[in-house]
This record gives structure tokens, sequence and C-alpha cells, in this order.
């Protein structure tokens, strides 16, 4: 049995996943809080900090079963080259995914193995044959869309996300990265699964269904 | 004891209110459908059809409930000159508010008195004053802004508003009339107080703390 294709992402309740970029802003101070201030809800998870080895600590309850499961059933992950390029700065040495990621970048690189279980793979013809490879890696596990948004973006207009996995935190941006900016509508039609109110966001799933 | 003053709107899972505007446009039906599938969960109610005196027929359940209960606890509500100005052409004579509703504009005119319970007043001087009135009017009920957008986001940058009720539809719109363009971000906190997923859409409810 294949698994499915989703992505699962935090969005302010205004519709943002990551706040406005300045790239000549030297203050990251502001940047930093609004993001912070979107993804409080993971951060105090068990889940969250035995992942990143921050301790054995956190909190445990809907919100980190989610988190948890989120991870469970991913059995590959695809991303942008943008967002990879900030992780590789960001993450620690064991990488937080555990399983294959594929990056689709022009960039020709050897595959990229971490110590405990991620390896990073360099996919240079395009988003069909990256996600191909990430089911192929999955087995029947599911297929995570990891970003940026503007990746997520190009897999729900070209029709190949399965489920749509949002944390809809209690927060508005005003301004922002926003996750649907030049969503195809004619072609994606939402079917609600679940909504469920934790105590820091609600989670919200959607299947898709073509129009 | 004063009530609380909220609106509740109907929007989509990428933030829009409403399809875009186009005046030039003489083919209404793109509009047409694209609000109908916006607001599809209400016109089977039995509470909607009810109100407009469709009949006795519709659905009976969560959605029915909560949209009754909206209606049973306003005691007035304000509104913007555009959403009336469409209204007055829209409504039936026996307008489905039946409680006073003050309108902020500029046009100076009588209260205008309809079957049913409905009575426009027509202020001149603001928004504050507006709900000044709608509040000694509605008693110990609560206030309702009705709308349109650009009204709804008046108040809630005013720091007017206590309670934001929406009814998120899992459609996605591409383009149209955001609810939240614009809004003071650094004015606003949130704190969720409902997540329910009915069999249409989902409810969310948010009580706005001062930041």
């Amino acid at each position: 049995m294949a698994g499915k294709v989703f992505f699962s992402a935090t969005m302010s309740l205004d519709g943002f996943i990551a706040p406005e970029e300045r790239v000549d802003d030297p203050d990251r101070r502001r940047w930093t809080a609004q993001w912070m201030e979107l993804q409080q809800w993971i951060f105090p998870q068990r889940f969250f900090q035995e992942n990143l080895k921050l301790g054995a600590g956190g909190e445990e309850g809907r919100d980190n079963d989610i988190a948890r499961e989120t991870f469970e059933r991913t059995g590959a992950s695809v991303m942008g080259k943008r967002m990879f390029d900030l992780g590789e700065q960001a993450w620690p040495e064991d990488a937080p995914f555990h399983t294959p990621v594929f990056v689709v970048t022009h960039e020709k690189r050897d595959p990229w193995e971490r110590p405990g279980g991620t390896t990073f793979h360099f996919v240079n013809d395009g988003i069909e044959p990256a996600l191909d490879q990430a089911r192929q890696a999955a087995g029947d596990r599911d297929v995570r869309i990891a970003g940026g948004g503007a990746t997520i973006l190009e897999y729900v207009n070209a029709g190949l996300i399965d489920e749509f996995s949002i944390a809809l935190a209690p927060v508005l941006f005003g301004s922002g990265i926003r996750l649907f900016e030049g969503v195809d509508a004619s072609r994606v039609a939402l079917e609600q699964v679940r909504a469920e109110r934790s105590p820091r966001v609600t989670h919200l799933t959607y299947t898709v269904r073509e129009r």
C-alpha cells in the first residue's frame, strides 16, 4: 500500500507561515520574535525536545502526540533548496528527519549522510522526480513535503498533494510569507477531516479532491 | 452586565471573505459561484431558512445551532455603509436582523423601520459612537459587527472587539477580499476558545487580549 503525500505547516490565523524576509534588515530580532510566536506550540513538546536531543523533559498531551504522529508517519521528506540552505546552517549534526530527504535543486551534489539516519539526496530534474524517489524511499509510510512555502505550493498546484495538515496558531501577522499565495484555486477542492483544538493551536486536516 | 462585541464571518482557508470585486465585470456568475461555495454551510440550515421565511424545512445539527446562537446572542448590529447599500437591495422587506442596526455612514437619514423588528439607524460621527449606541440598544446581549470586512477591521484595529467568531470553510479562493488585510498585528493578541468541526466548516472562536 502506497503512503500519502502531505504537508504539515503552522499557519497564523491570517494565513502566514513566516515573517517577511528583509535581507537588508540587520536586526533579526523582530523576525525571530514573530517566528517564535507562530511556532511556540512546538518548542515545549517532549517529542520536539527529544528529537533535537535538547533533553528528556517537555510537555505531553495532544500537541505532543500530533507532533510525534507527524514524525512517525513520515517515511521520506521533500524540500526546496532554500529550506535546505537555511537548515544546513541551523540543524544539529544529527539532523531531525531520521529518514531520506530529497532536495529539489539545480545543484549537483553527492548524497549527504548525517548521523542518526538522515540522508539528503539532491534531485536535479524537478518536483515530480523528487516525489517519485521519495515515494519509493518511504515504502508504505507517507511522504512529507517539508517546505518551504513555495515548494509546498508547487506541489499543491501540480495536484500532487493528498492531504493538508495545518496547525492554525492564534496569532495575527499582518504581513509576511503566505502559505497559499498564488494557489490555483480552480484545481484544488478540499474536504475537512479533522479540526481539533489543542492547548496551543488548532490542528486542521483536509484531504484533497480534484475538481 | 454589558454584552460582548464580536464579529462572525465565514472565511476561506486562505483568508478570504468575499471574491474579488470587478465592477466592470458584466458576468456576475463567477463571483456568485465562489461566494456560494464559501457560504454554502449556512444556506441549508433550518435557522437560515426560517429567518428569511424561505420555509420551515432545513438541516438541524451543530451548524444550525451555531447559526441560531449567533443570532440569539445579538442585541444590536453595526455595519458599514457599503454592506448596508448592498443589503438594502438584497434583504427581504422583513430584514433578517430583528434588532436595531447602526450603520456607519456620512449620509444623514432618518431611522428606517422594517417589519419584523429591524430598525436601521444612521450614525454620522464614526465607529465609536455607532458602537456606543449599539451597546446601549443591546442591553445585556452582545453587539455584532456585521460587516463588511473593512468595517470589521476598523473595529479590530481600534481595539474594540472582544471576540472573533470565524466559520473556516474548506475552500481556497486564491484571490478576493481578505478578512485580515491591513490588520494591526502589534495591537491584537488572541486566545483560542473554541475549534469545532461541524459537518460543513470549522467553527473557531478567539477572545482578544490587548498586547
